[in-house]
């Protein structure tokens, strides 16, 4: 048993030799120069599937928004703040294997943001918004060059895995990995995940468990898609 | 020179036995359950005048937003997230001799937050703001148990002086600490800090210094205030 077992993690599909691209944390839009709007993922899952991918011998860029969670040894880090800024920094890294889109990117940004601060005198601001680009459909609808795995997320409060699912087909994507955000399940910001994996097979739900063993579980499937591409 | 130095600092005006309360921090205001309005504040300067009035002997109650500073050893903290919550811990900490509202309060909060994630495919969103209570005018203007020095502080990015003066009218505080947080400066979630202290009596500009070297300086002329107050 333990032979079988040691055989089975030599054997254990690697990912030598790929480049793998993830992105992670929040994205800040700014309103004027001193206020942004945020959203509260600390990078700790992408941290972790960042640092998992490079452990399975992938070459990792990482490109983060301004996270709490410190980025992982190993990755090239890209430090990035708004959509737009990951959005050019994702292109630039291009061409990638694999491409991991865990960042909560921000789906609006301030159309007219102001270069001196608001002044509360000035009576009630109007924010107007506008749609940031869309990383994952943008980079999961390559007609060339397309990364041969391309893994959106979904963080919802309600109806996760219909809006999963809708996202998955409407994105382009290849899987995407599911989590329910409200407050009262602690996940964003937090220590834990649980996540359902959607792919065009059907969908996995995986029991809750430390950000870090979900991201294990995640490279290894990806290793595990890899080599079934890889040997077809 | 040596015995008078030593004599000087023996002869400092002390706190002990007076209560200060100071805020400090920015303020986030949900627009979802996952996105808010945030600003650049770390805390930093807040934190460094609770722990300067500790160490000179006032009890000190620190109020704080989501800072990335940590607070301070000493004071009791009280950790809020919302501008009205805020108020509210202000109100609750009352009375103080000594209130320095170093915190960047959010001006607005969004009137119509959602209690699900708002989603793109809905429109674009209304952000519609509304006014958060004053906290510096507030206690300022109070007809009853005032705390005796009211501090404010104006973080602006034009007009620095003229927007303070403006505010000290305004408010009705004793003192505004006013700062230019143009991102030029790096004031604005950096170590350092160039202050002009705005009082009746007029305006005195301070040198760039470590925020820790402003709040010493700082809680002294607070001190030596308080101590003429109570000479009178």
């Amino acid at each position: 048993a333990i032979l079988t077992a040691i055989d089975a993690q030599f054997a254990a599909p690697r990912l030598r030799g790929l480049h793998a691209l993830v992105t992670s944390g929040p994205t800040h839009e700014p309103i004027d120069p001193v206020r942004y709007i945020a959203n509260r993922s600390s990078g700790a899952q992408g941290t972790a599937i960042a640092a998992a991918l490079h452990r399975l011998g992938a070459r990792v860029t990482f490109v983060t928004g301004p996270a709490t969670t410190p980025p992982p040894p190993g990755p090239a880090v890209i430090r990035v703040e708004t959509a737009a800024e990951m959005h050019a920094a994702v292109k630039a890294a291009l061409p990638a294997d694999i491409a991991v889109f865990a960042a909560a990117v921000a789906d609006w940004r301030i159309a007219n943001a102001a270069s001196s601060k608001m002044k509360k005198g000035a009576g009630r601001p109007e924010l107007s918004l506008t749609q940031n680009p869309d990383i994952l459909a943008d980079i999961a609808g390559m007609t060339e060059g397309r990364p041969s795995l391309v893994v959106g997320f979904a963080a919802e409060t309600d109806d996760v895995l219909a809006n999963a699912r809708a996202k998955l087909a409407r994105k382009g994507c290849d899987w995407i990995v599911a989590n329910d955000v409200s407050p009262a399940t602690g996940i964003m910001g937090g220590a834990e995940n649980a996540v359902t994996l959607v792919t065009s097979d059907g969908a996995e739900d995986w029991p809750r468990a430390s950000k870090e063993a979900v991201a294990d579980r995640l490279a290894h499937r990806i290793a595990e898609a890899l080599a079934r591409d890889t040997a077809r």
